[in-house]
């Protein structure tokens, strides 16, 4: 957990719908070698089963490049496919509730890790003391792929949600190669997390490297 | 679970759209005043937080009667709010995972029930084989309650399920006070369940009642 930081810089998030009629376990590693340190498997429709064969599928992609494999919302999955973690939002069981379950594995002797998705400062304390490892502040900008919040936070409230805690925040909502530099600019904001920026780009790997080269450059300069 | 067999007899199975309006948490206890010895939480379409914080007030309520509470699919909620366990489907997480995570609770001291809904004589020796407790054996009849097969099995298909398996199997989809006599005449078959006949009803106390004793009347007779 203690370097999860650095991996959340580009976070790849999983929408199959978005890939173009593309597998999306070639996607994923596509998206990987281009530069994304962590993948969260979220994929709303597929029954569970499905959902358990395809994270079952991508941990054995993944574990060889160290990227950690983070499920949504089903922390049941994530126990059953010991995976490193699970993301969980403001209407998926309490944060709480979740570190308690995600306690139960350990996955190459390591505490799993528990991702919670935010909208203000005020949650996002709240997820901090629940056992949180991380945040996801957004929705940042408008964007078509469904996400549990609706209202826009803008760049603003991505900053007041780093400042109120000290566990990484990464902003997700929207984000693109033209508004991610604006992000990469926020003090302590560890990343960005892309769903349809990556996926659905004509060359994946080319548009990771692209987006982590932009990140890199302008949260440098802070 | 050693006592399960007796109280699968009337099994409710929810569905809050079926209700007409009506409170489910009261409707729940109205169908166990009338004989509803189990009671499996069944909402596919409420999101995980509300699932768990309705699973919760209905343990409240179930507990002093030594109803168990049965939460459909998601065995991370049954978990978290120390259900009596869970019941999947073919497309839900395979039966042996979901009994090595059950493993992990155990509310009152007693080992967690798992339920499995089959559709044929395979996926039931299966099911008995992956450590189910009972079977939901279905569709029987056409129904208009979504569920996890669309194909019909009939009384037959019950029938070859029930004798496929020593778990208790119990019959689910379509049933009604007009046909319950039907399958309360298989031998071997435990009970039926069932959402909308109860749910649905003018007075859900009296259907219940009515139901259970047709079934209890047919079922001696066998």
């Amino acid at each position: 957990v203690s370097d999860i930081k650095k991996q959340l810089a580009l976070y790849l998030v999983t929408d199959r719908g978005l890939t173009r009629g593309r597998e999306l376990a070639a996607c994923v590693l596509e998206a990987v070698w281009g530069g994304a340190g962590m993948v969260q498997l979220r994929e709303k429709d597929a029954p569970a089963r499905e959902f358990a064969a395809l994270a079952a599928r991508l941990l054995e992609l993944l574990r060889p490049h160290a990227i950690p494999l983070i499920i949504n919302d089903r922390i049941d999955i994530a126990l059953a496919v010991r995976a490193d973690g699970a993301h969980i939002g403001q209407s998926d069981i309490p944060a709480e509730e979740a570190r308690r379950l995600l306690r139960r594995v350990r996955p190459f002797g390591k505490r799993p890790i528990l991702g919670v998705s935010v909208k203000n400062a005020a949650e996002a304390r709240q997820a901090e003391k629940d056992g949180a490892d991380y945040l996801g502040a957004g929705v940042i900008y408008p964007t078509e792929t469904k996400t549990d919040y609706q209202e826009t936070i803008g760049a603003e409230g991505a900053r007041e949600i780093a400042a109120a805690v000290h566990i990484p925040v990464v902003a997700i909502g929207g984000i693109n190669k033209t508004n991610i530099a604006e992000l990469a600019a926020i003090p302590r904001l560890a990343g960005a997390a892309l769903v349809s920026a990556i996926l659905s780009a004509d060359d994946i790997r080319a548009s990771a490297q692209e987006l982590k080269s932009i990140w890199d450059e302008a949260s440098c300069r802070r």
